[in-house]
């Protein structure tokens, strides 16, 4: 397991931390400057920050300040309730990819939708088991564009809070399910995010990790679970504030050979939204080399 | 499956239910004798409510108004930093069973704990497998002693977003690992309470019940899953107001050969305690014949 006590190489900031500076929107030109000026080497941004900044100049910015990226959020949400939302998702999720192209991501990390209209607040119907076939057909169809375009797409499991939703693939197992269906060779073109908030409860989660490997192991996000938690969305902790044991779990995934960044994604309406983005940052960097 | 909408012959409340009637405590007598206004058989006492009307006392008023019990919340809790914590949790849970039996409850409800002192605020430790460990070992322990006393013993399963304070049992599949560890001969004295809130999110459901069977399928509890769902502990909805299939759920479960009580839990800070407990019993009943 790789020593991170004594810099922050390996730390990527996923651009949702920082989204918001005392409260305010901070534009994404501003979170990669702040990044590099921290020293950080890589980060994770998000399309609607993409796309208020303007692609090529996102583009151009990441070149010139030598960022990497740890991947790119998001695509999916496949699930709809007729032919054209279902064109709709289509084009939406090849869009995404070129973007990640542009952007030299390694990855399109895939938060895959649940019931439609559900997230509006009202579900057109309750069939979970129908939006999680159209996910795996969904998954199926940006698979064969995503491969030609050499980008990986990263199944993220999400916590099962969100089953009904934001992605009715709720565990490892699940997700590796479907990257044996439709990537058996296990090329590394599908593969899963492992965030710990989402999957770190999971009594499989170690096997699971095992089962997946180097090769569908595309991404490690961390934060943490607060004890306790006041929104189910918007309230995830720092890294060492919560009860996960992530060193043991980035054990696990190091282990089957993962050697990529570790990415923090906090959510915090309350607390580090609230913060200044450059303490936001600085406690990012601490928490990295002590708790991750 | 059952055909329930031309009455309420197999709904149960859970007192929680009607803990509170317009944000007022209402005490247990209240709520028997509410219930048995209502024409409901059956009910699912808290220990904390039963403790404050008397044991004795409430044991004669369920007697006396030809109610019936369809389980009772609740033993568990076993993790603990040191002997004294597991003795006191092991005396506390032997007690749970005795009331359980003064009562007649066809089960004890076990919701098992995890991390020591996370449920106030700070976690004592975040070893998931120790606490799991010691869940194992607790209702082992328990076992013995129920079994002798008559008393089968419900592990309840609890949603994920729980695994760090309230349960680190969070699957069907977890839960029934332990009944084969510990009653192979599924001899009915130890099972499951499959409460909806807490696993309809999971892809293995349906598997899972099957592989429970009849002998390990003790209490069904229903409520709704909100979209969205403002709070973590108390913001359950009542059926037919989520996105959950309660009848589908129901269905995997009678085709086990279940036939037990269709028991109503809803903890809802904001709207159910807010209301009259009147008007929370004939919407219980009403969507019990509607939406479950």
């Amino acid at each position: 397991m790789r020593d991170f006590s004594q810099d922050h190489r390996w730390l990527s900031i996923n651009t949702a931390t920082v989204r918001k500076s005392r409260g305010q929107d901070l534009p994404l030109t501003d979170i990669l400057d702040a990044c590099a000026r921290h020293g950080i080497r890589a980060i994770s941004p998000w399309r609607d920050q993409v796309a208020a900044a303007g692609l090529k100049t996102v583009s151009a910015q990441v070149r010139a300040l030598g960022l990497e990226l740890s991947g790119y959020c998001r695509g999916g949400m496949f699930p709809s309730l007729d032919a054209a939302g279902q064109q709709a998702a289509r084009d939406d999720n090849r869009r995404a990819v070129d973007e990640a192209c542009e952007l030299a991501a390694p990855c399109l990390v895939l938060v895959v939708g649940s019931l439609p209209g559900a997230l509006a607040g009202q579900a057109a119907h309750k069939d979970l088991q129908r939006a999680r076939d159209q996910v795996r057909d969904g998954i199926e169809e940006l698979f064969g564009y995503a491969k030609a375009a050499g980008m990986p797409l990263a199944i993220e499991p999400l916590h099962p809070m969100y089953a009904g939703d934001r992605a009715c693939i709720n565990t490892m197992e699940q997700a590796l399910d479907v990257c044996d269906a439709l990537d058996p060779d296990k090329t590394g073109a599908l593969g899963v995010a492992v965030d710990v908030y989402h999957v770190w409860w999971d009594p499989k989660l170690q096997a699971q990790i095992e089962r997946a490997g180097k090769s569908r192991l595309l991404a490690f996000h961390v934060c943490d679970w607060l004890t306790p938690t006041t929104d189910l969305l918007n309230d995830r902790g720092m890294m060492g504030d919560g009860v996960i044991d992530i060193p043991r779990l980035r054990g696990w995934v190091e282990a089957q050979g993962f050697q990529g960044y570790s990415e923090v994604e906090i959510f915090s309406t309350g607390n580090w939204w609230q913060r200044e983005h450059d303490e936001v940052l600085r406690t990012c960097i601490e928490r990295h080399r002590s708790a991750v």
